[in-house]
């Protein structure tokens, strides 16, 4: 028998908003057993960028990230989200270790190659440093990664959240029964778009192929279900996907989906 | 027979200037033995804070810390130059992982009381996780520390880099056979601030006393002198300050420091 592991994925729009955080972090802090938090931190990176006369350049969603702005994005992600979340964490009894994807060489990356789009400083992730992660957590602590990995020459590279927490997941997933939850706004993927509680309870791979064929998983969900079954190919035994009240398991109303 | 341990601290100036930050950072992969660093990064802090309209109120050269620059502090310190420093040591083939007192909980503080001067989210420390550090040396990880400490109910701190690193070495005392370096930008104790070479090779108790009285040490060496003091009294071995040149071992020009 596998230990059981939890890699929860907390969007953006929850770190900038203090209340949104402190119940998210307090859900957190009571999920049982191993736990791994991945964190994003969009918008207070664009808010500093905005405030220093940075120009935010974003294609389809993803940041363009030069050298100026990667330097923001380890202030914001790397400092004051990743520091301030650690250190509320810690006031709620949970033990969390801020990393980065150089901390330990925990996130092995190269930068993008450069095809229509140079998207600058932004890893492509190689591998996930798994013996690392088992150490720490065997120590009682529980990782905190912002969405910073490294080409170990010495660059810090922007990376994709959802990315990285799928990625974490499968490194993990030979040495623990591992779960990934996708914490977002929605309550799960959606039937309805105008009905927030038209939730998809189970997605399998059958079912995932008729959702896209009518349309239902569509525009940003896609990328997140490709990372979904991306990480269930590769042994994580199910991905979640709801809004906070998923963690405290004060609601059925997630989409949980399996092979 | 306890192990050897060094626990490094450099100032600020080093990690503003790229070639003088990449020089220090190759003689500190190269030091043998278990190692710990801690960096401060002032005046990027300043400068940041001059970008964002936000005044730096400094008192006897100690930073007033209001919310908006501890919010400044936790980029810079724990974000920007951390992280920066870890990237670049992994690159050197030393297994960096970097760390606020909040990660952990590795460095423990309560808010410096109000008493003349009101210094805002400015820590004093009350204790050191010598056990986490111990674990992390035993995974071959290099622990890297920013100036920050937290109150243990949510609250980062902004903490005076050269204190931490005293009470680290003071904290791994009882485990380890622990020498501290201070690595600034003077050869160590000038007998004349005129010549940089006039170099006090050894400082003990007795001689110490005749420094001061003499007023040898003065000004900004005060404090320094203080922490090394405080730390041969909790039972570190010895403290050595110099410039970079020190951990080379490529120059016998530098203050040691025993009781």
């Amino acid at each position: 028998m596998k230990n059981k592991l939890s890699v929860v994925k907390i969007g953006g729009n929850v770190i900038e908003d203090e209340n949104a955080l402190d119940v998210f972090l307090t859900a957190f802090s009571k999920l049982e057993g191993l736990k791994i938090l991945v964190h994003g931190g969009g918008k207070l990176a664009t808010q500093l960028a905005t405030k220093l006369g940075i120009e935010s350049k974003m294609i389809d969603g993803r940041r363009i990230t030069d050298g100026e702005t990667v330097d923001i994005i380890t202030m914001v992600y790397g400092g004051l989200a990743n520091k301030k979340i650690v250190a509320q964490l810690q006031a709620k009894n949970t033990n969390a270790i801020g990393l980065s994807g150089a901390d330990g060489d925990s996130i092995q990356a190269h930068k993008r190659p450069v095809k229509e789009i140079d998207y600058g400083f932004v890893g492509d992730i190689d591998g996930v440093n798994a013996a690392l992660l088992s150490k720490l957590l065997a120590a009682d602590l529980t990782p905190i990664f912002c969405a910073l990995s490294h080409d170990g020459a010495g660059q810090l590279l922007n990376t994709n959240a959802d990315t990285i927490a799928s990625e974490i997941a499968i490194g993990m997933a030979p040495t623990f029964e591992t779960t990934l939850y996708y914490c977002f706004e929605k309550k799960g993927v959606l039937m309805d778009i105008a009905d927030e509680n038209s939730v998809v309870k189970d997605i399998n791979t059958n079912t995932y192929k008729s959702l896209l064929s009518d349309g239902i998983i569509a525009d940003g969900m896609l990328p997140k279900l490709h990372n979904c079954f991306h990480a269930l190919n590769h042994n994580v035994a199910k991905v979640c996907l709801g809004d906070v009240t998923m963690l405290d398991k004060n609601t059925e109303l997630f989409t949980t989906i399996k092979l």
